[in-house]
């Protein structure tokens, strides 16, 4: 139960729009701190019942969220298998971009004219 | 030049649907190697031109990437201030779920009934 899962072999673009929405973000915002049902997701986003549905529906497309329903409450929660993907390229292209600037830093130290 | 800028005061959702895009996301890793000309930028694309320029401006939007024209060219680069709190964000939310499965794996262990 605790073993961390594998990355679900989404691609990088449907992470990010999933991402790519407020009330998305403040629910996986929520999940990070622990598992919610449907209505605590619901509860601080001014939108309804129906919308956050559909939302949660974009969040486990992308395998940020998984679901399970007992008796009548589906509880929620993150999946940071799928996060670590998308963190990982940010952090590599920053990366790259910032060794390219040291690079160029000690470059220009070096030959001051 | 080569001072890191600080972040921009763009919405994260902004930042997220700006690579909610698989071409925007080739442009953005090719950017991440060094400055390019639009007409570079497209060139892995099977896109057309207008198209390459439109995904420019929702990455200048975004604050992900910057642009100067020179003459007829003009030089695209990335801003990695702009993806620094993308990257804060998913890294803070992944670990705050990892400490919290953490914990919940110290009490099962203390607590075996």
């Amino acid at each position: 139960m605790l073993n961390q899962a594998t990355a679900p072999d989404v691609p990088l673009d449907r992470v990010f729009r999933a991402l790519s929405d407020p009330s998305r973000i403040v629910m996986v915002d929520r999940l990070s701190r622990g598992p919610a049902s449907v209505s605590e997701l619901a509860r601080p986003l001014e939108i309804s019942l129906p919308a956050v549905v559909q939302h949660l529906q974009v969040l486990e497309d992308s395998g940020l969220v998984s679901s399970e329903k007992v008796g009548r409450v589906r509880t929620c929660r993150i999946e940071t298998a799928a996060l670590r993907p998308v963190e990982d390229w940010i952090s590599e292209r920053r990366q790259a971009w910032e060794r390219r600037l040291d690079r160029l830093g000690e470059y220009l130290a070096e030959n001051p004219d």
